[in-house]
């Protein structure tokens, strides 16, 4: 079995962990980005060179972005390119592209998921595509994923959609937790382009250095999420964290050749690049 | 059979029309109502009072009125109080209530409609409920009525999601060929509440005497629509017309004591007030 | 001079406070309300009712509520009432009506606050009317009220479009503080519709209780802000406040009725209601 | 007089049109672009290249695009370029860019002129800068280009906030004779980037050809456009028409090297390439 994974690519990854290769099957991680984040005539990302390297991508639902064009196109591009597709719920508040913390109760909070997810599946069935799982996007998904109540109102709306989707969220979090607790399939992410406090938590947007841009500086930092299952944090020590999903945001600068640069990097590593459902 | 039907109101109904009830069954007629129109804390009509009377709900999905948390208890309301759910589509325009011409390409409209079925269905399918119907609204509705090729790439949205949803549209109307033709099932509407040009579409909103209020005024009219499924028009005319259901706007001032009135007055002229789906 | 002063409803005052009549002018208050916080077609409390009971009238600027031609006709509203008007800049969050906590920079809030003031400012100068007062909405409001660097970017904004306005702002806040240190006009503002905490804050909504509609229990409240400059807390106690202005919110159960009977009340127990800036 | 404006540059002009030369002062024209059409993250357009070469920005008011603090940062943009400011109205229509015509009673049209043009004055104002003009934006554009009724109503709001705001309007439309007859200073309008028809009147987007990126093509159009007060339309000839401003769209593909382009070659053709109200 191990055996028939050895390739050429597989030579490559000897030279950094030989005695993982002998022990564990070849590793694997899937590479996501969230997509279909303009709205009417306003651009935002290059969502189309993107495609050509994510596995998965989180569509916008039209709250913070996207509306329901982009989103159709976005759903047949994805199709078209390979790409799984996920719902990405966000706060309604497209000034503040929904990066902004928003008081929301927990009944709004369900509500908001509920009809996003929704949408973005009816959607996606109507092109013949099934969802393949939900990313809360902003300021939503970093409340959720300290706030267990909040975590656990989105996880009552997911379920009630479809509870085979699969909850994206941070290795460690109250929502991956409560993703479990509900009984989802839970895929733990990561942020490629992005630095983390020493509690695992992502640095503010707007803080010096909270975005890393440089391929040089995160293909590294990637590769080592995945193959150590670990997030290098501000101190410079390494934190250990599940990490079965990357992500690169699209406005990141230089977020299209980064992705490209990302994913070549990982599989010349001998890492899968995979959807999370992809056999 | 016939027999079985004959009760106190069926002797009023002898005074109106005594050939056509030796002949033909009991006539019925669906009584709907636009609702689930609030946003946020932004009120917009009495849905609470409307639900008592109506047979079928048609719920705003949150483009020209509505957000997620009004959709879903709008769904609850309904389903509690027995209603028929339909989807209420609306042209994007808060600002304008979806009652302004928009140019909208023929792809927009599809994902326009799409988008909005698709949201409503699955948060109604959360509820345990099933669509009944699709109902445009405003402008919407009136620009699909007139114009064959908007009507078919509404159609296709409809058939898209769900080839067992109801069109509701003007009896005559472009958008009610357009359904046929596309295989939908259809109801053919009529509004209580609303004057009717020569040529059976209505007097525009905002021209003196558009709307009907007045229940003395507005209940017989709506009696003729479905006893004789004709309308009367401008010119005092009664113009042929298919009347399978009939609206009342919740923002025609009292719009509840209307609704109420009328569907007192349709049963006791013998007339059965029944969602179209309601066996 | 304060024999002058001396009617009937001056006699009702004397059972209340006789050595403050003695040695003090005739007290006054301004009575204020929150108006042309409709959207288009959806509604939003009863402005014409309370016009003839207020003397300032804090009208919306479109960015929580309100747009440009309901914002123009309340002005005119006002001045045809003789009504002095503000300029009532919110959160850009309709569909949370600005009463959601909204993390914005302080760059941003100055620009919100620069921009809705100058619209407001600008169309009532059209009008012939110049605005008397700015006063911040719901969460912008209770935010800057705590916050003082939050406050001094309010604060910079309405001195950069005009020095003179008056700032309406909780006796003892931050918000009062950072106008006075700004260089404007302050008045102190209480609510008649509102329970507040032992430090003078207001109960948040959703809390029970937090609103206060009925008279019996508003009225005597609000009669004392004023002759006491004080506000009865939760426990009962009261706090000493400057109170020069007491607003009633109009989407408060009852508020026209509120503020009539509040009007008459203040009147019958010798307070003079009048405008801040009127003479 | 004359002799002192020859210099290099007109030596090139004398190749072009030298009786014109002889008899006429140098000729002169503004060159503008529609500028602060971002709105909160969603990027538009490349406003920082642009303000490099144009004289005049019609800055985006917040319906059609725009927020606050894009538009107190595009202001101090070009006051620090040396552009002259112009406020840009456009309709409340964010999900389609102002590009879709859009019903407004003449009241809604005049409040939406009102408001929009008070807040860009207002804020002008806050930064030392006072508006030369303003340009309506879009599908407004077009239609008040044409409806002398609208047309009217607009100018009767730009005459209510600033009587000696210059009007841009396309040559010999509605809106330049409304704004004449209003008192307004007019100044006509053509677009370097727009195809035209025959009667005068802009190819819609969406039909092939209908903006033009090219600068080999464009650019001799506007020289065409400046020197001979003219205009090519659809069937190749040239329709005389006022010519005083010319526009470039800044999501026209490559509008900033086509500006550059445009303003390059018309210096070196002897225009003088100046804002209106540059003396």
């Amino acid at each position: 079995m191990l055996g028939s994974q050895i390739d050429e690519k597989k030579g490559t990854t000897i030279l950094w962990c030989p005695s993982r290769l002998v022990q564990s099957p070849r590793m694997r991680v899937d590479l996501n980005a969230d997509v279909g984040e303009a709205f009417g005539s306003f651009t935002f990302g290059r969502d189309d060179v993107l495609m050509r390297s994510i596995t998965s991508a989180s569509i916008a639902a039209g709250f913070h972005a996207g509306d329901p064009s982009i989103l159709r196109r976005t759903i047949r591009a994805a199709k078209s390119a390979g790409v799984a597709i996920g719902a990405h719920p966000g706060f309604p508040d497209l000034a503040g592209f929904g990066r902004r913390e928003l008081q929301v109760s927990l009944e709004e909070a369900e509500d908001l998921v509920l009809y996003q997810v929704a949408a973005v599946a009816g959607v996606a069935a109507t092109e013949g595509v099934r969802l393949q799982h939900v990313k809360l996007h902003g300021a939503f998904y970093n409340m959720a994923a300290r706030d267990r109540a909040l975590a656990d109102a989105v996880v009552r709306a997911i379920v009630a959609v479809d509870r085979s989707l699969v909850l994206f969220a941070p290795g460690g979090s109250a929502l991956l937790a409560a993703g479990r607790a509900g009984g989802l399939t839970t895929a733990a992410e990561a942020f490629a382009d992005r630095a983390y406090e020493n509690d695992g938590s992502l640095v503010p947007r707007g803080r010096p250095g909270a975005v890393l841009s440089d391929p040089v500086i995160a293909v590294p930092r990637a590769i080592h999420m995945v193959r150590d299952q670990a997030v290098v944090v501000a101190d410079g020590t390494s934190l250990p964290l599940g990490v079965e999903t990357i992500c690169v945001h699209s406005d990141t600068p230089g977020a299209d050749s980064l992705v490209s640069a990302l994913r070549a990097a990982l599989e010349a590593t001998g890492i899968d690049v995979k959807a999370i459902r992809q056999p």
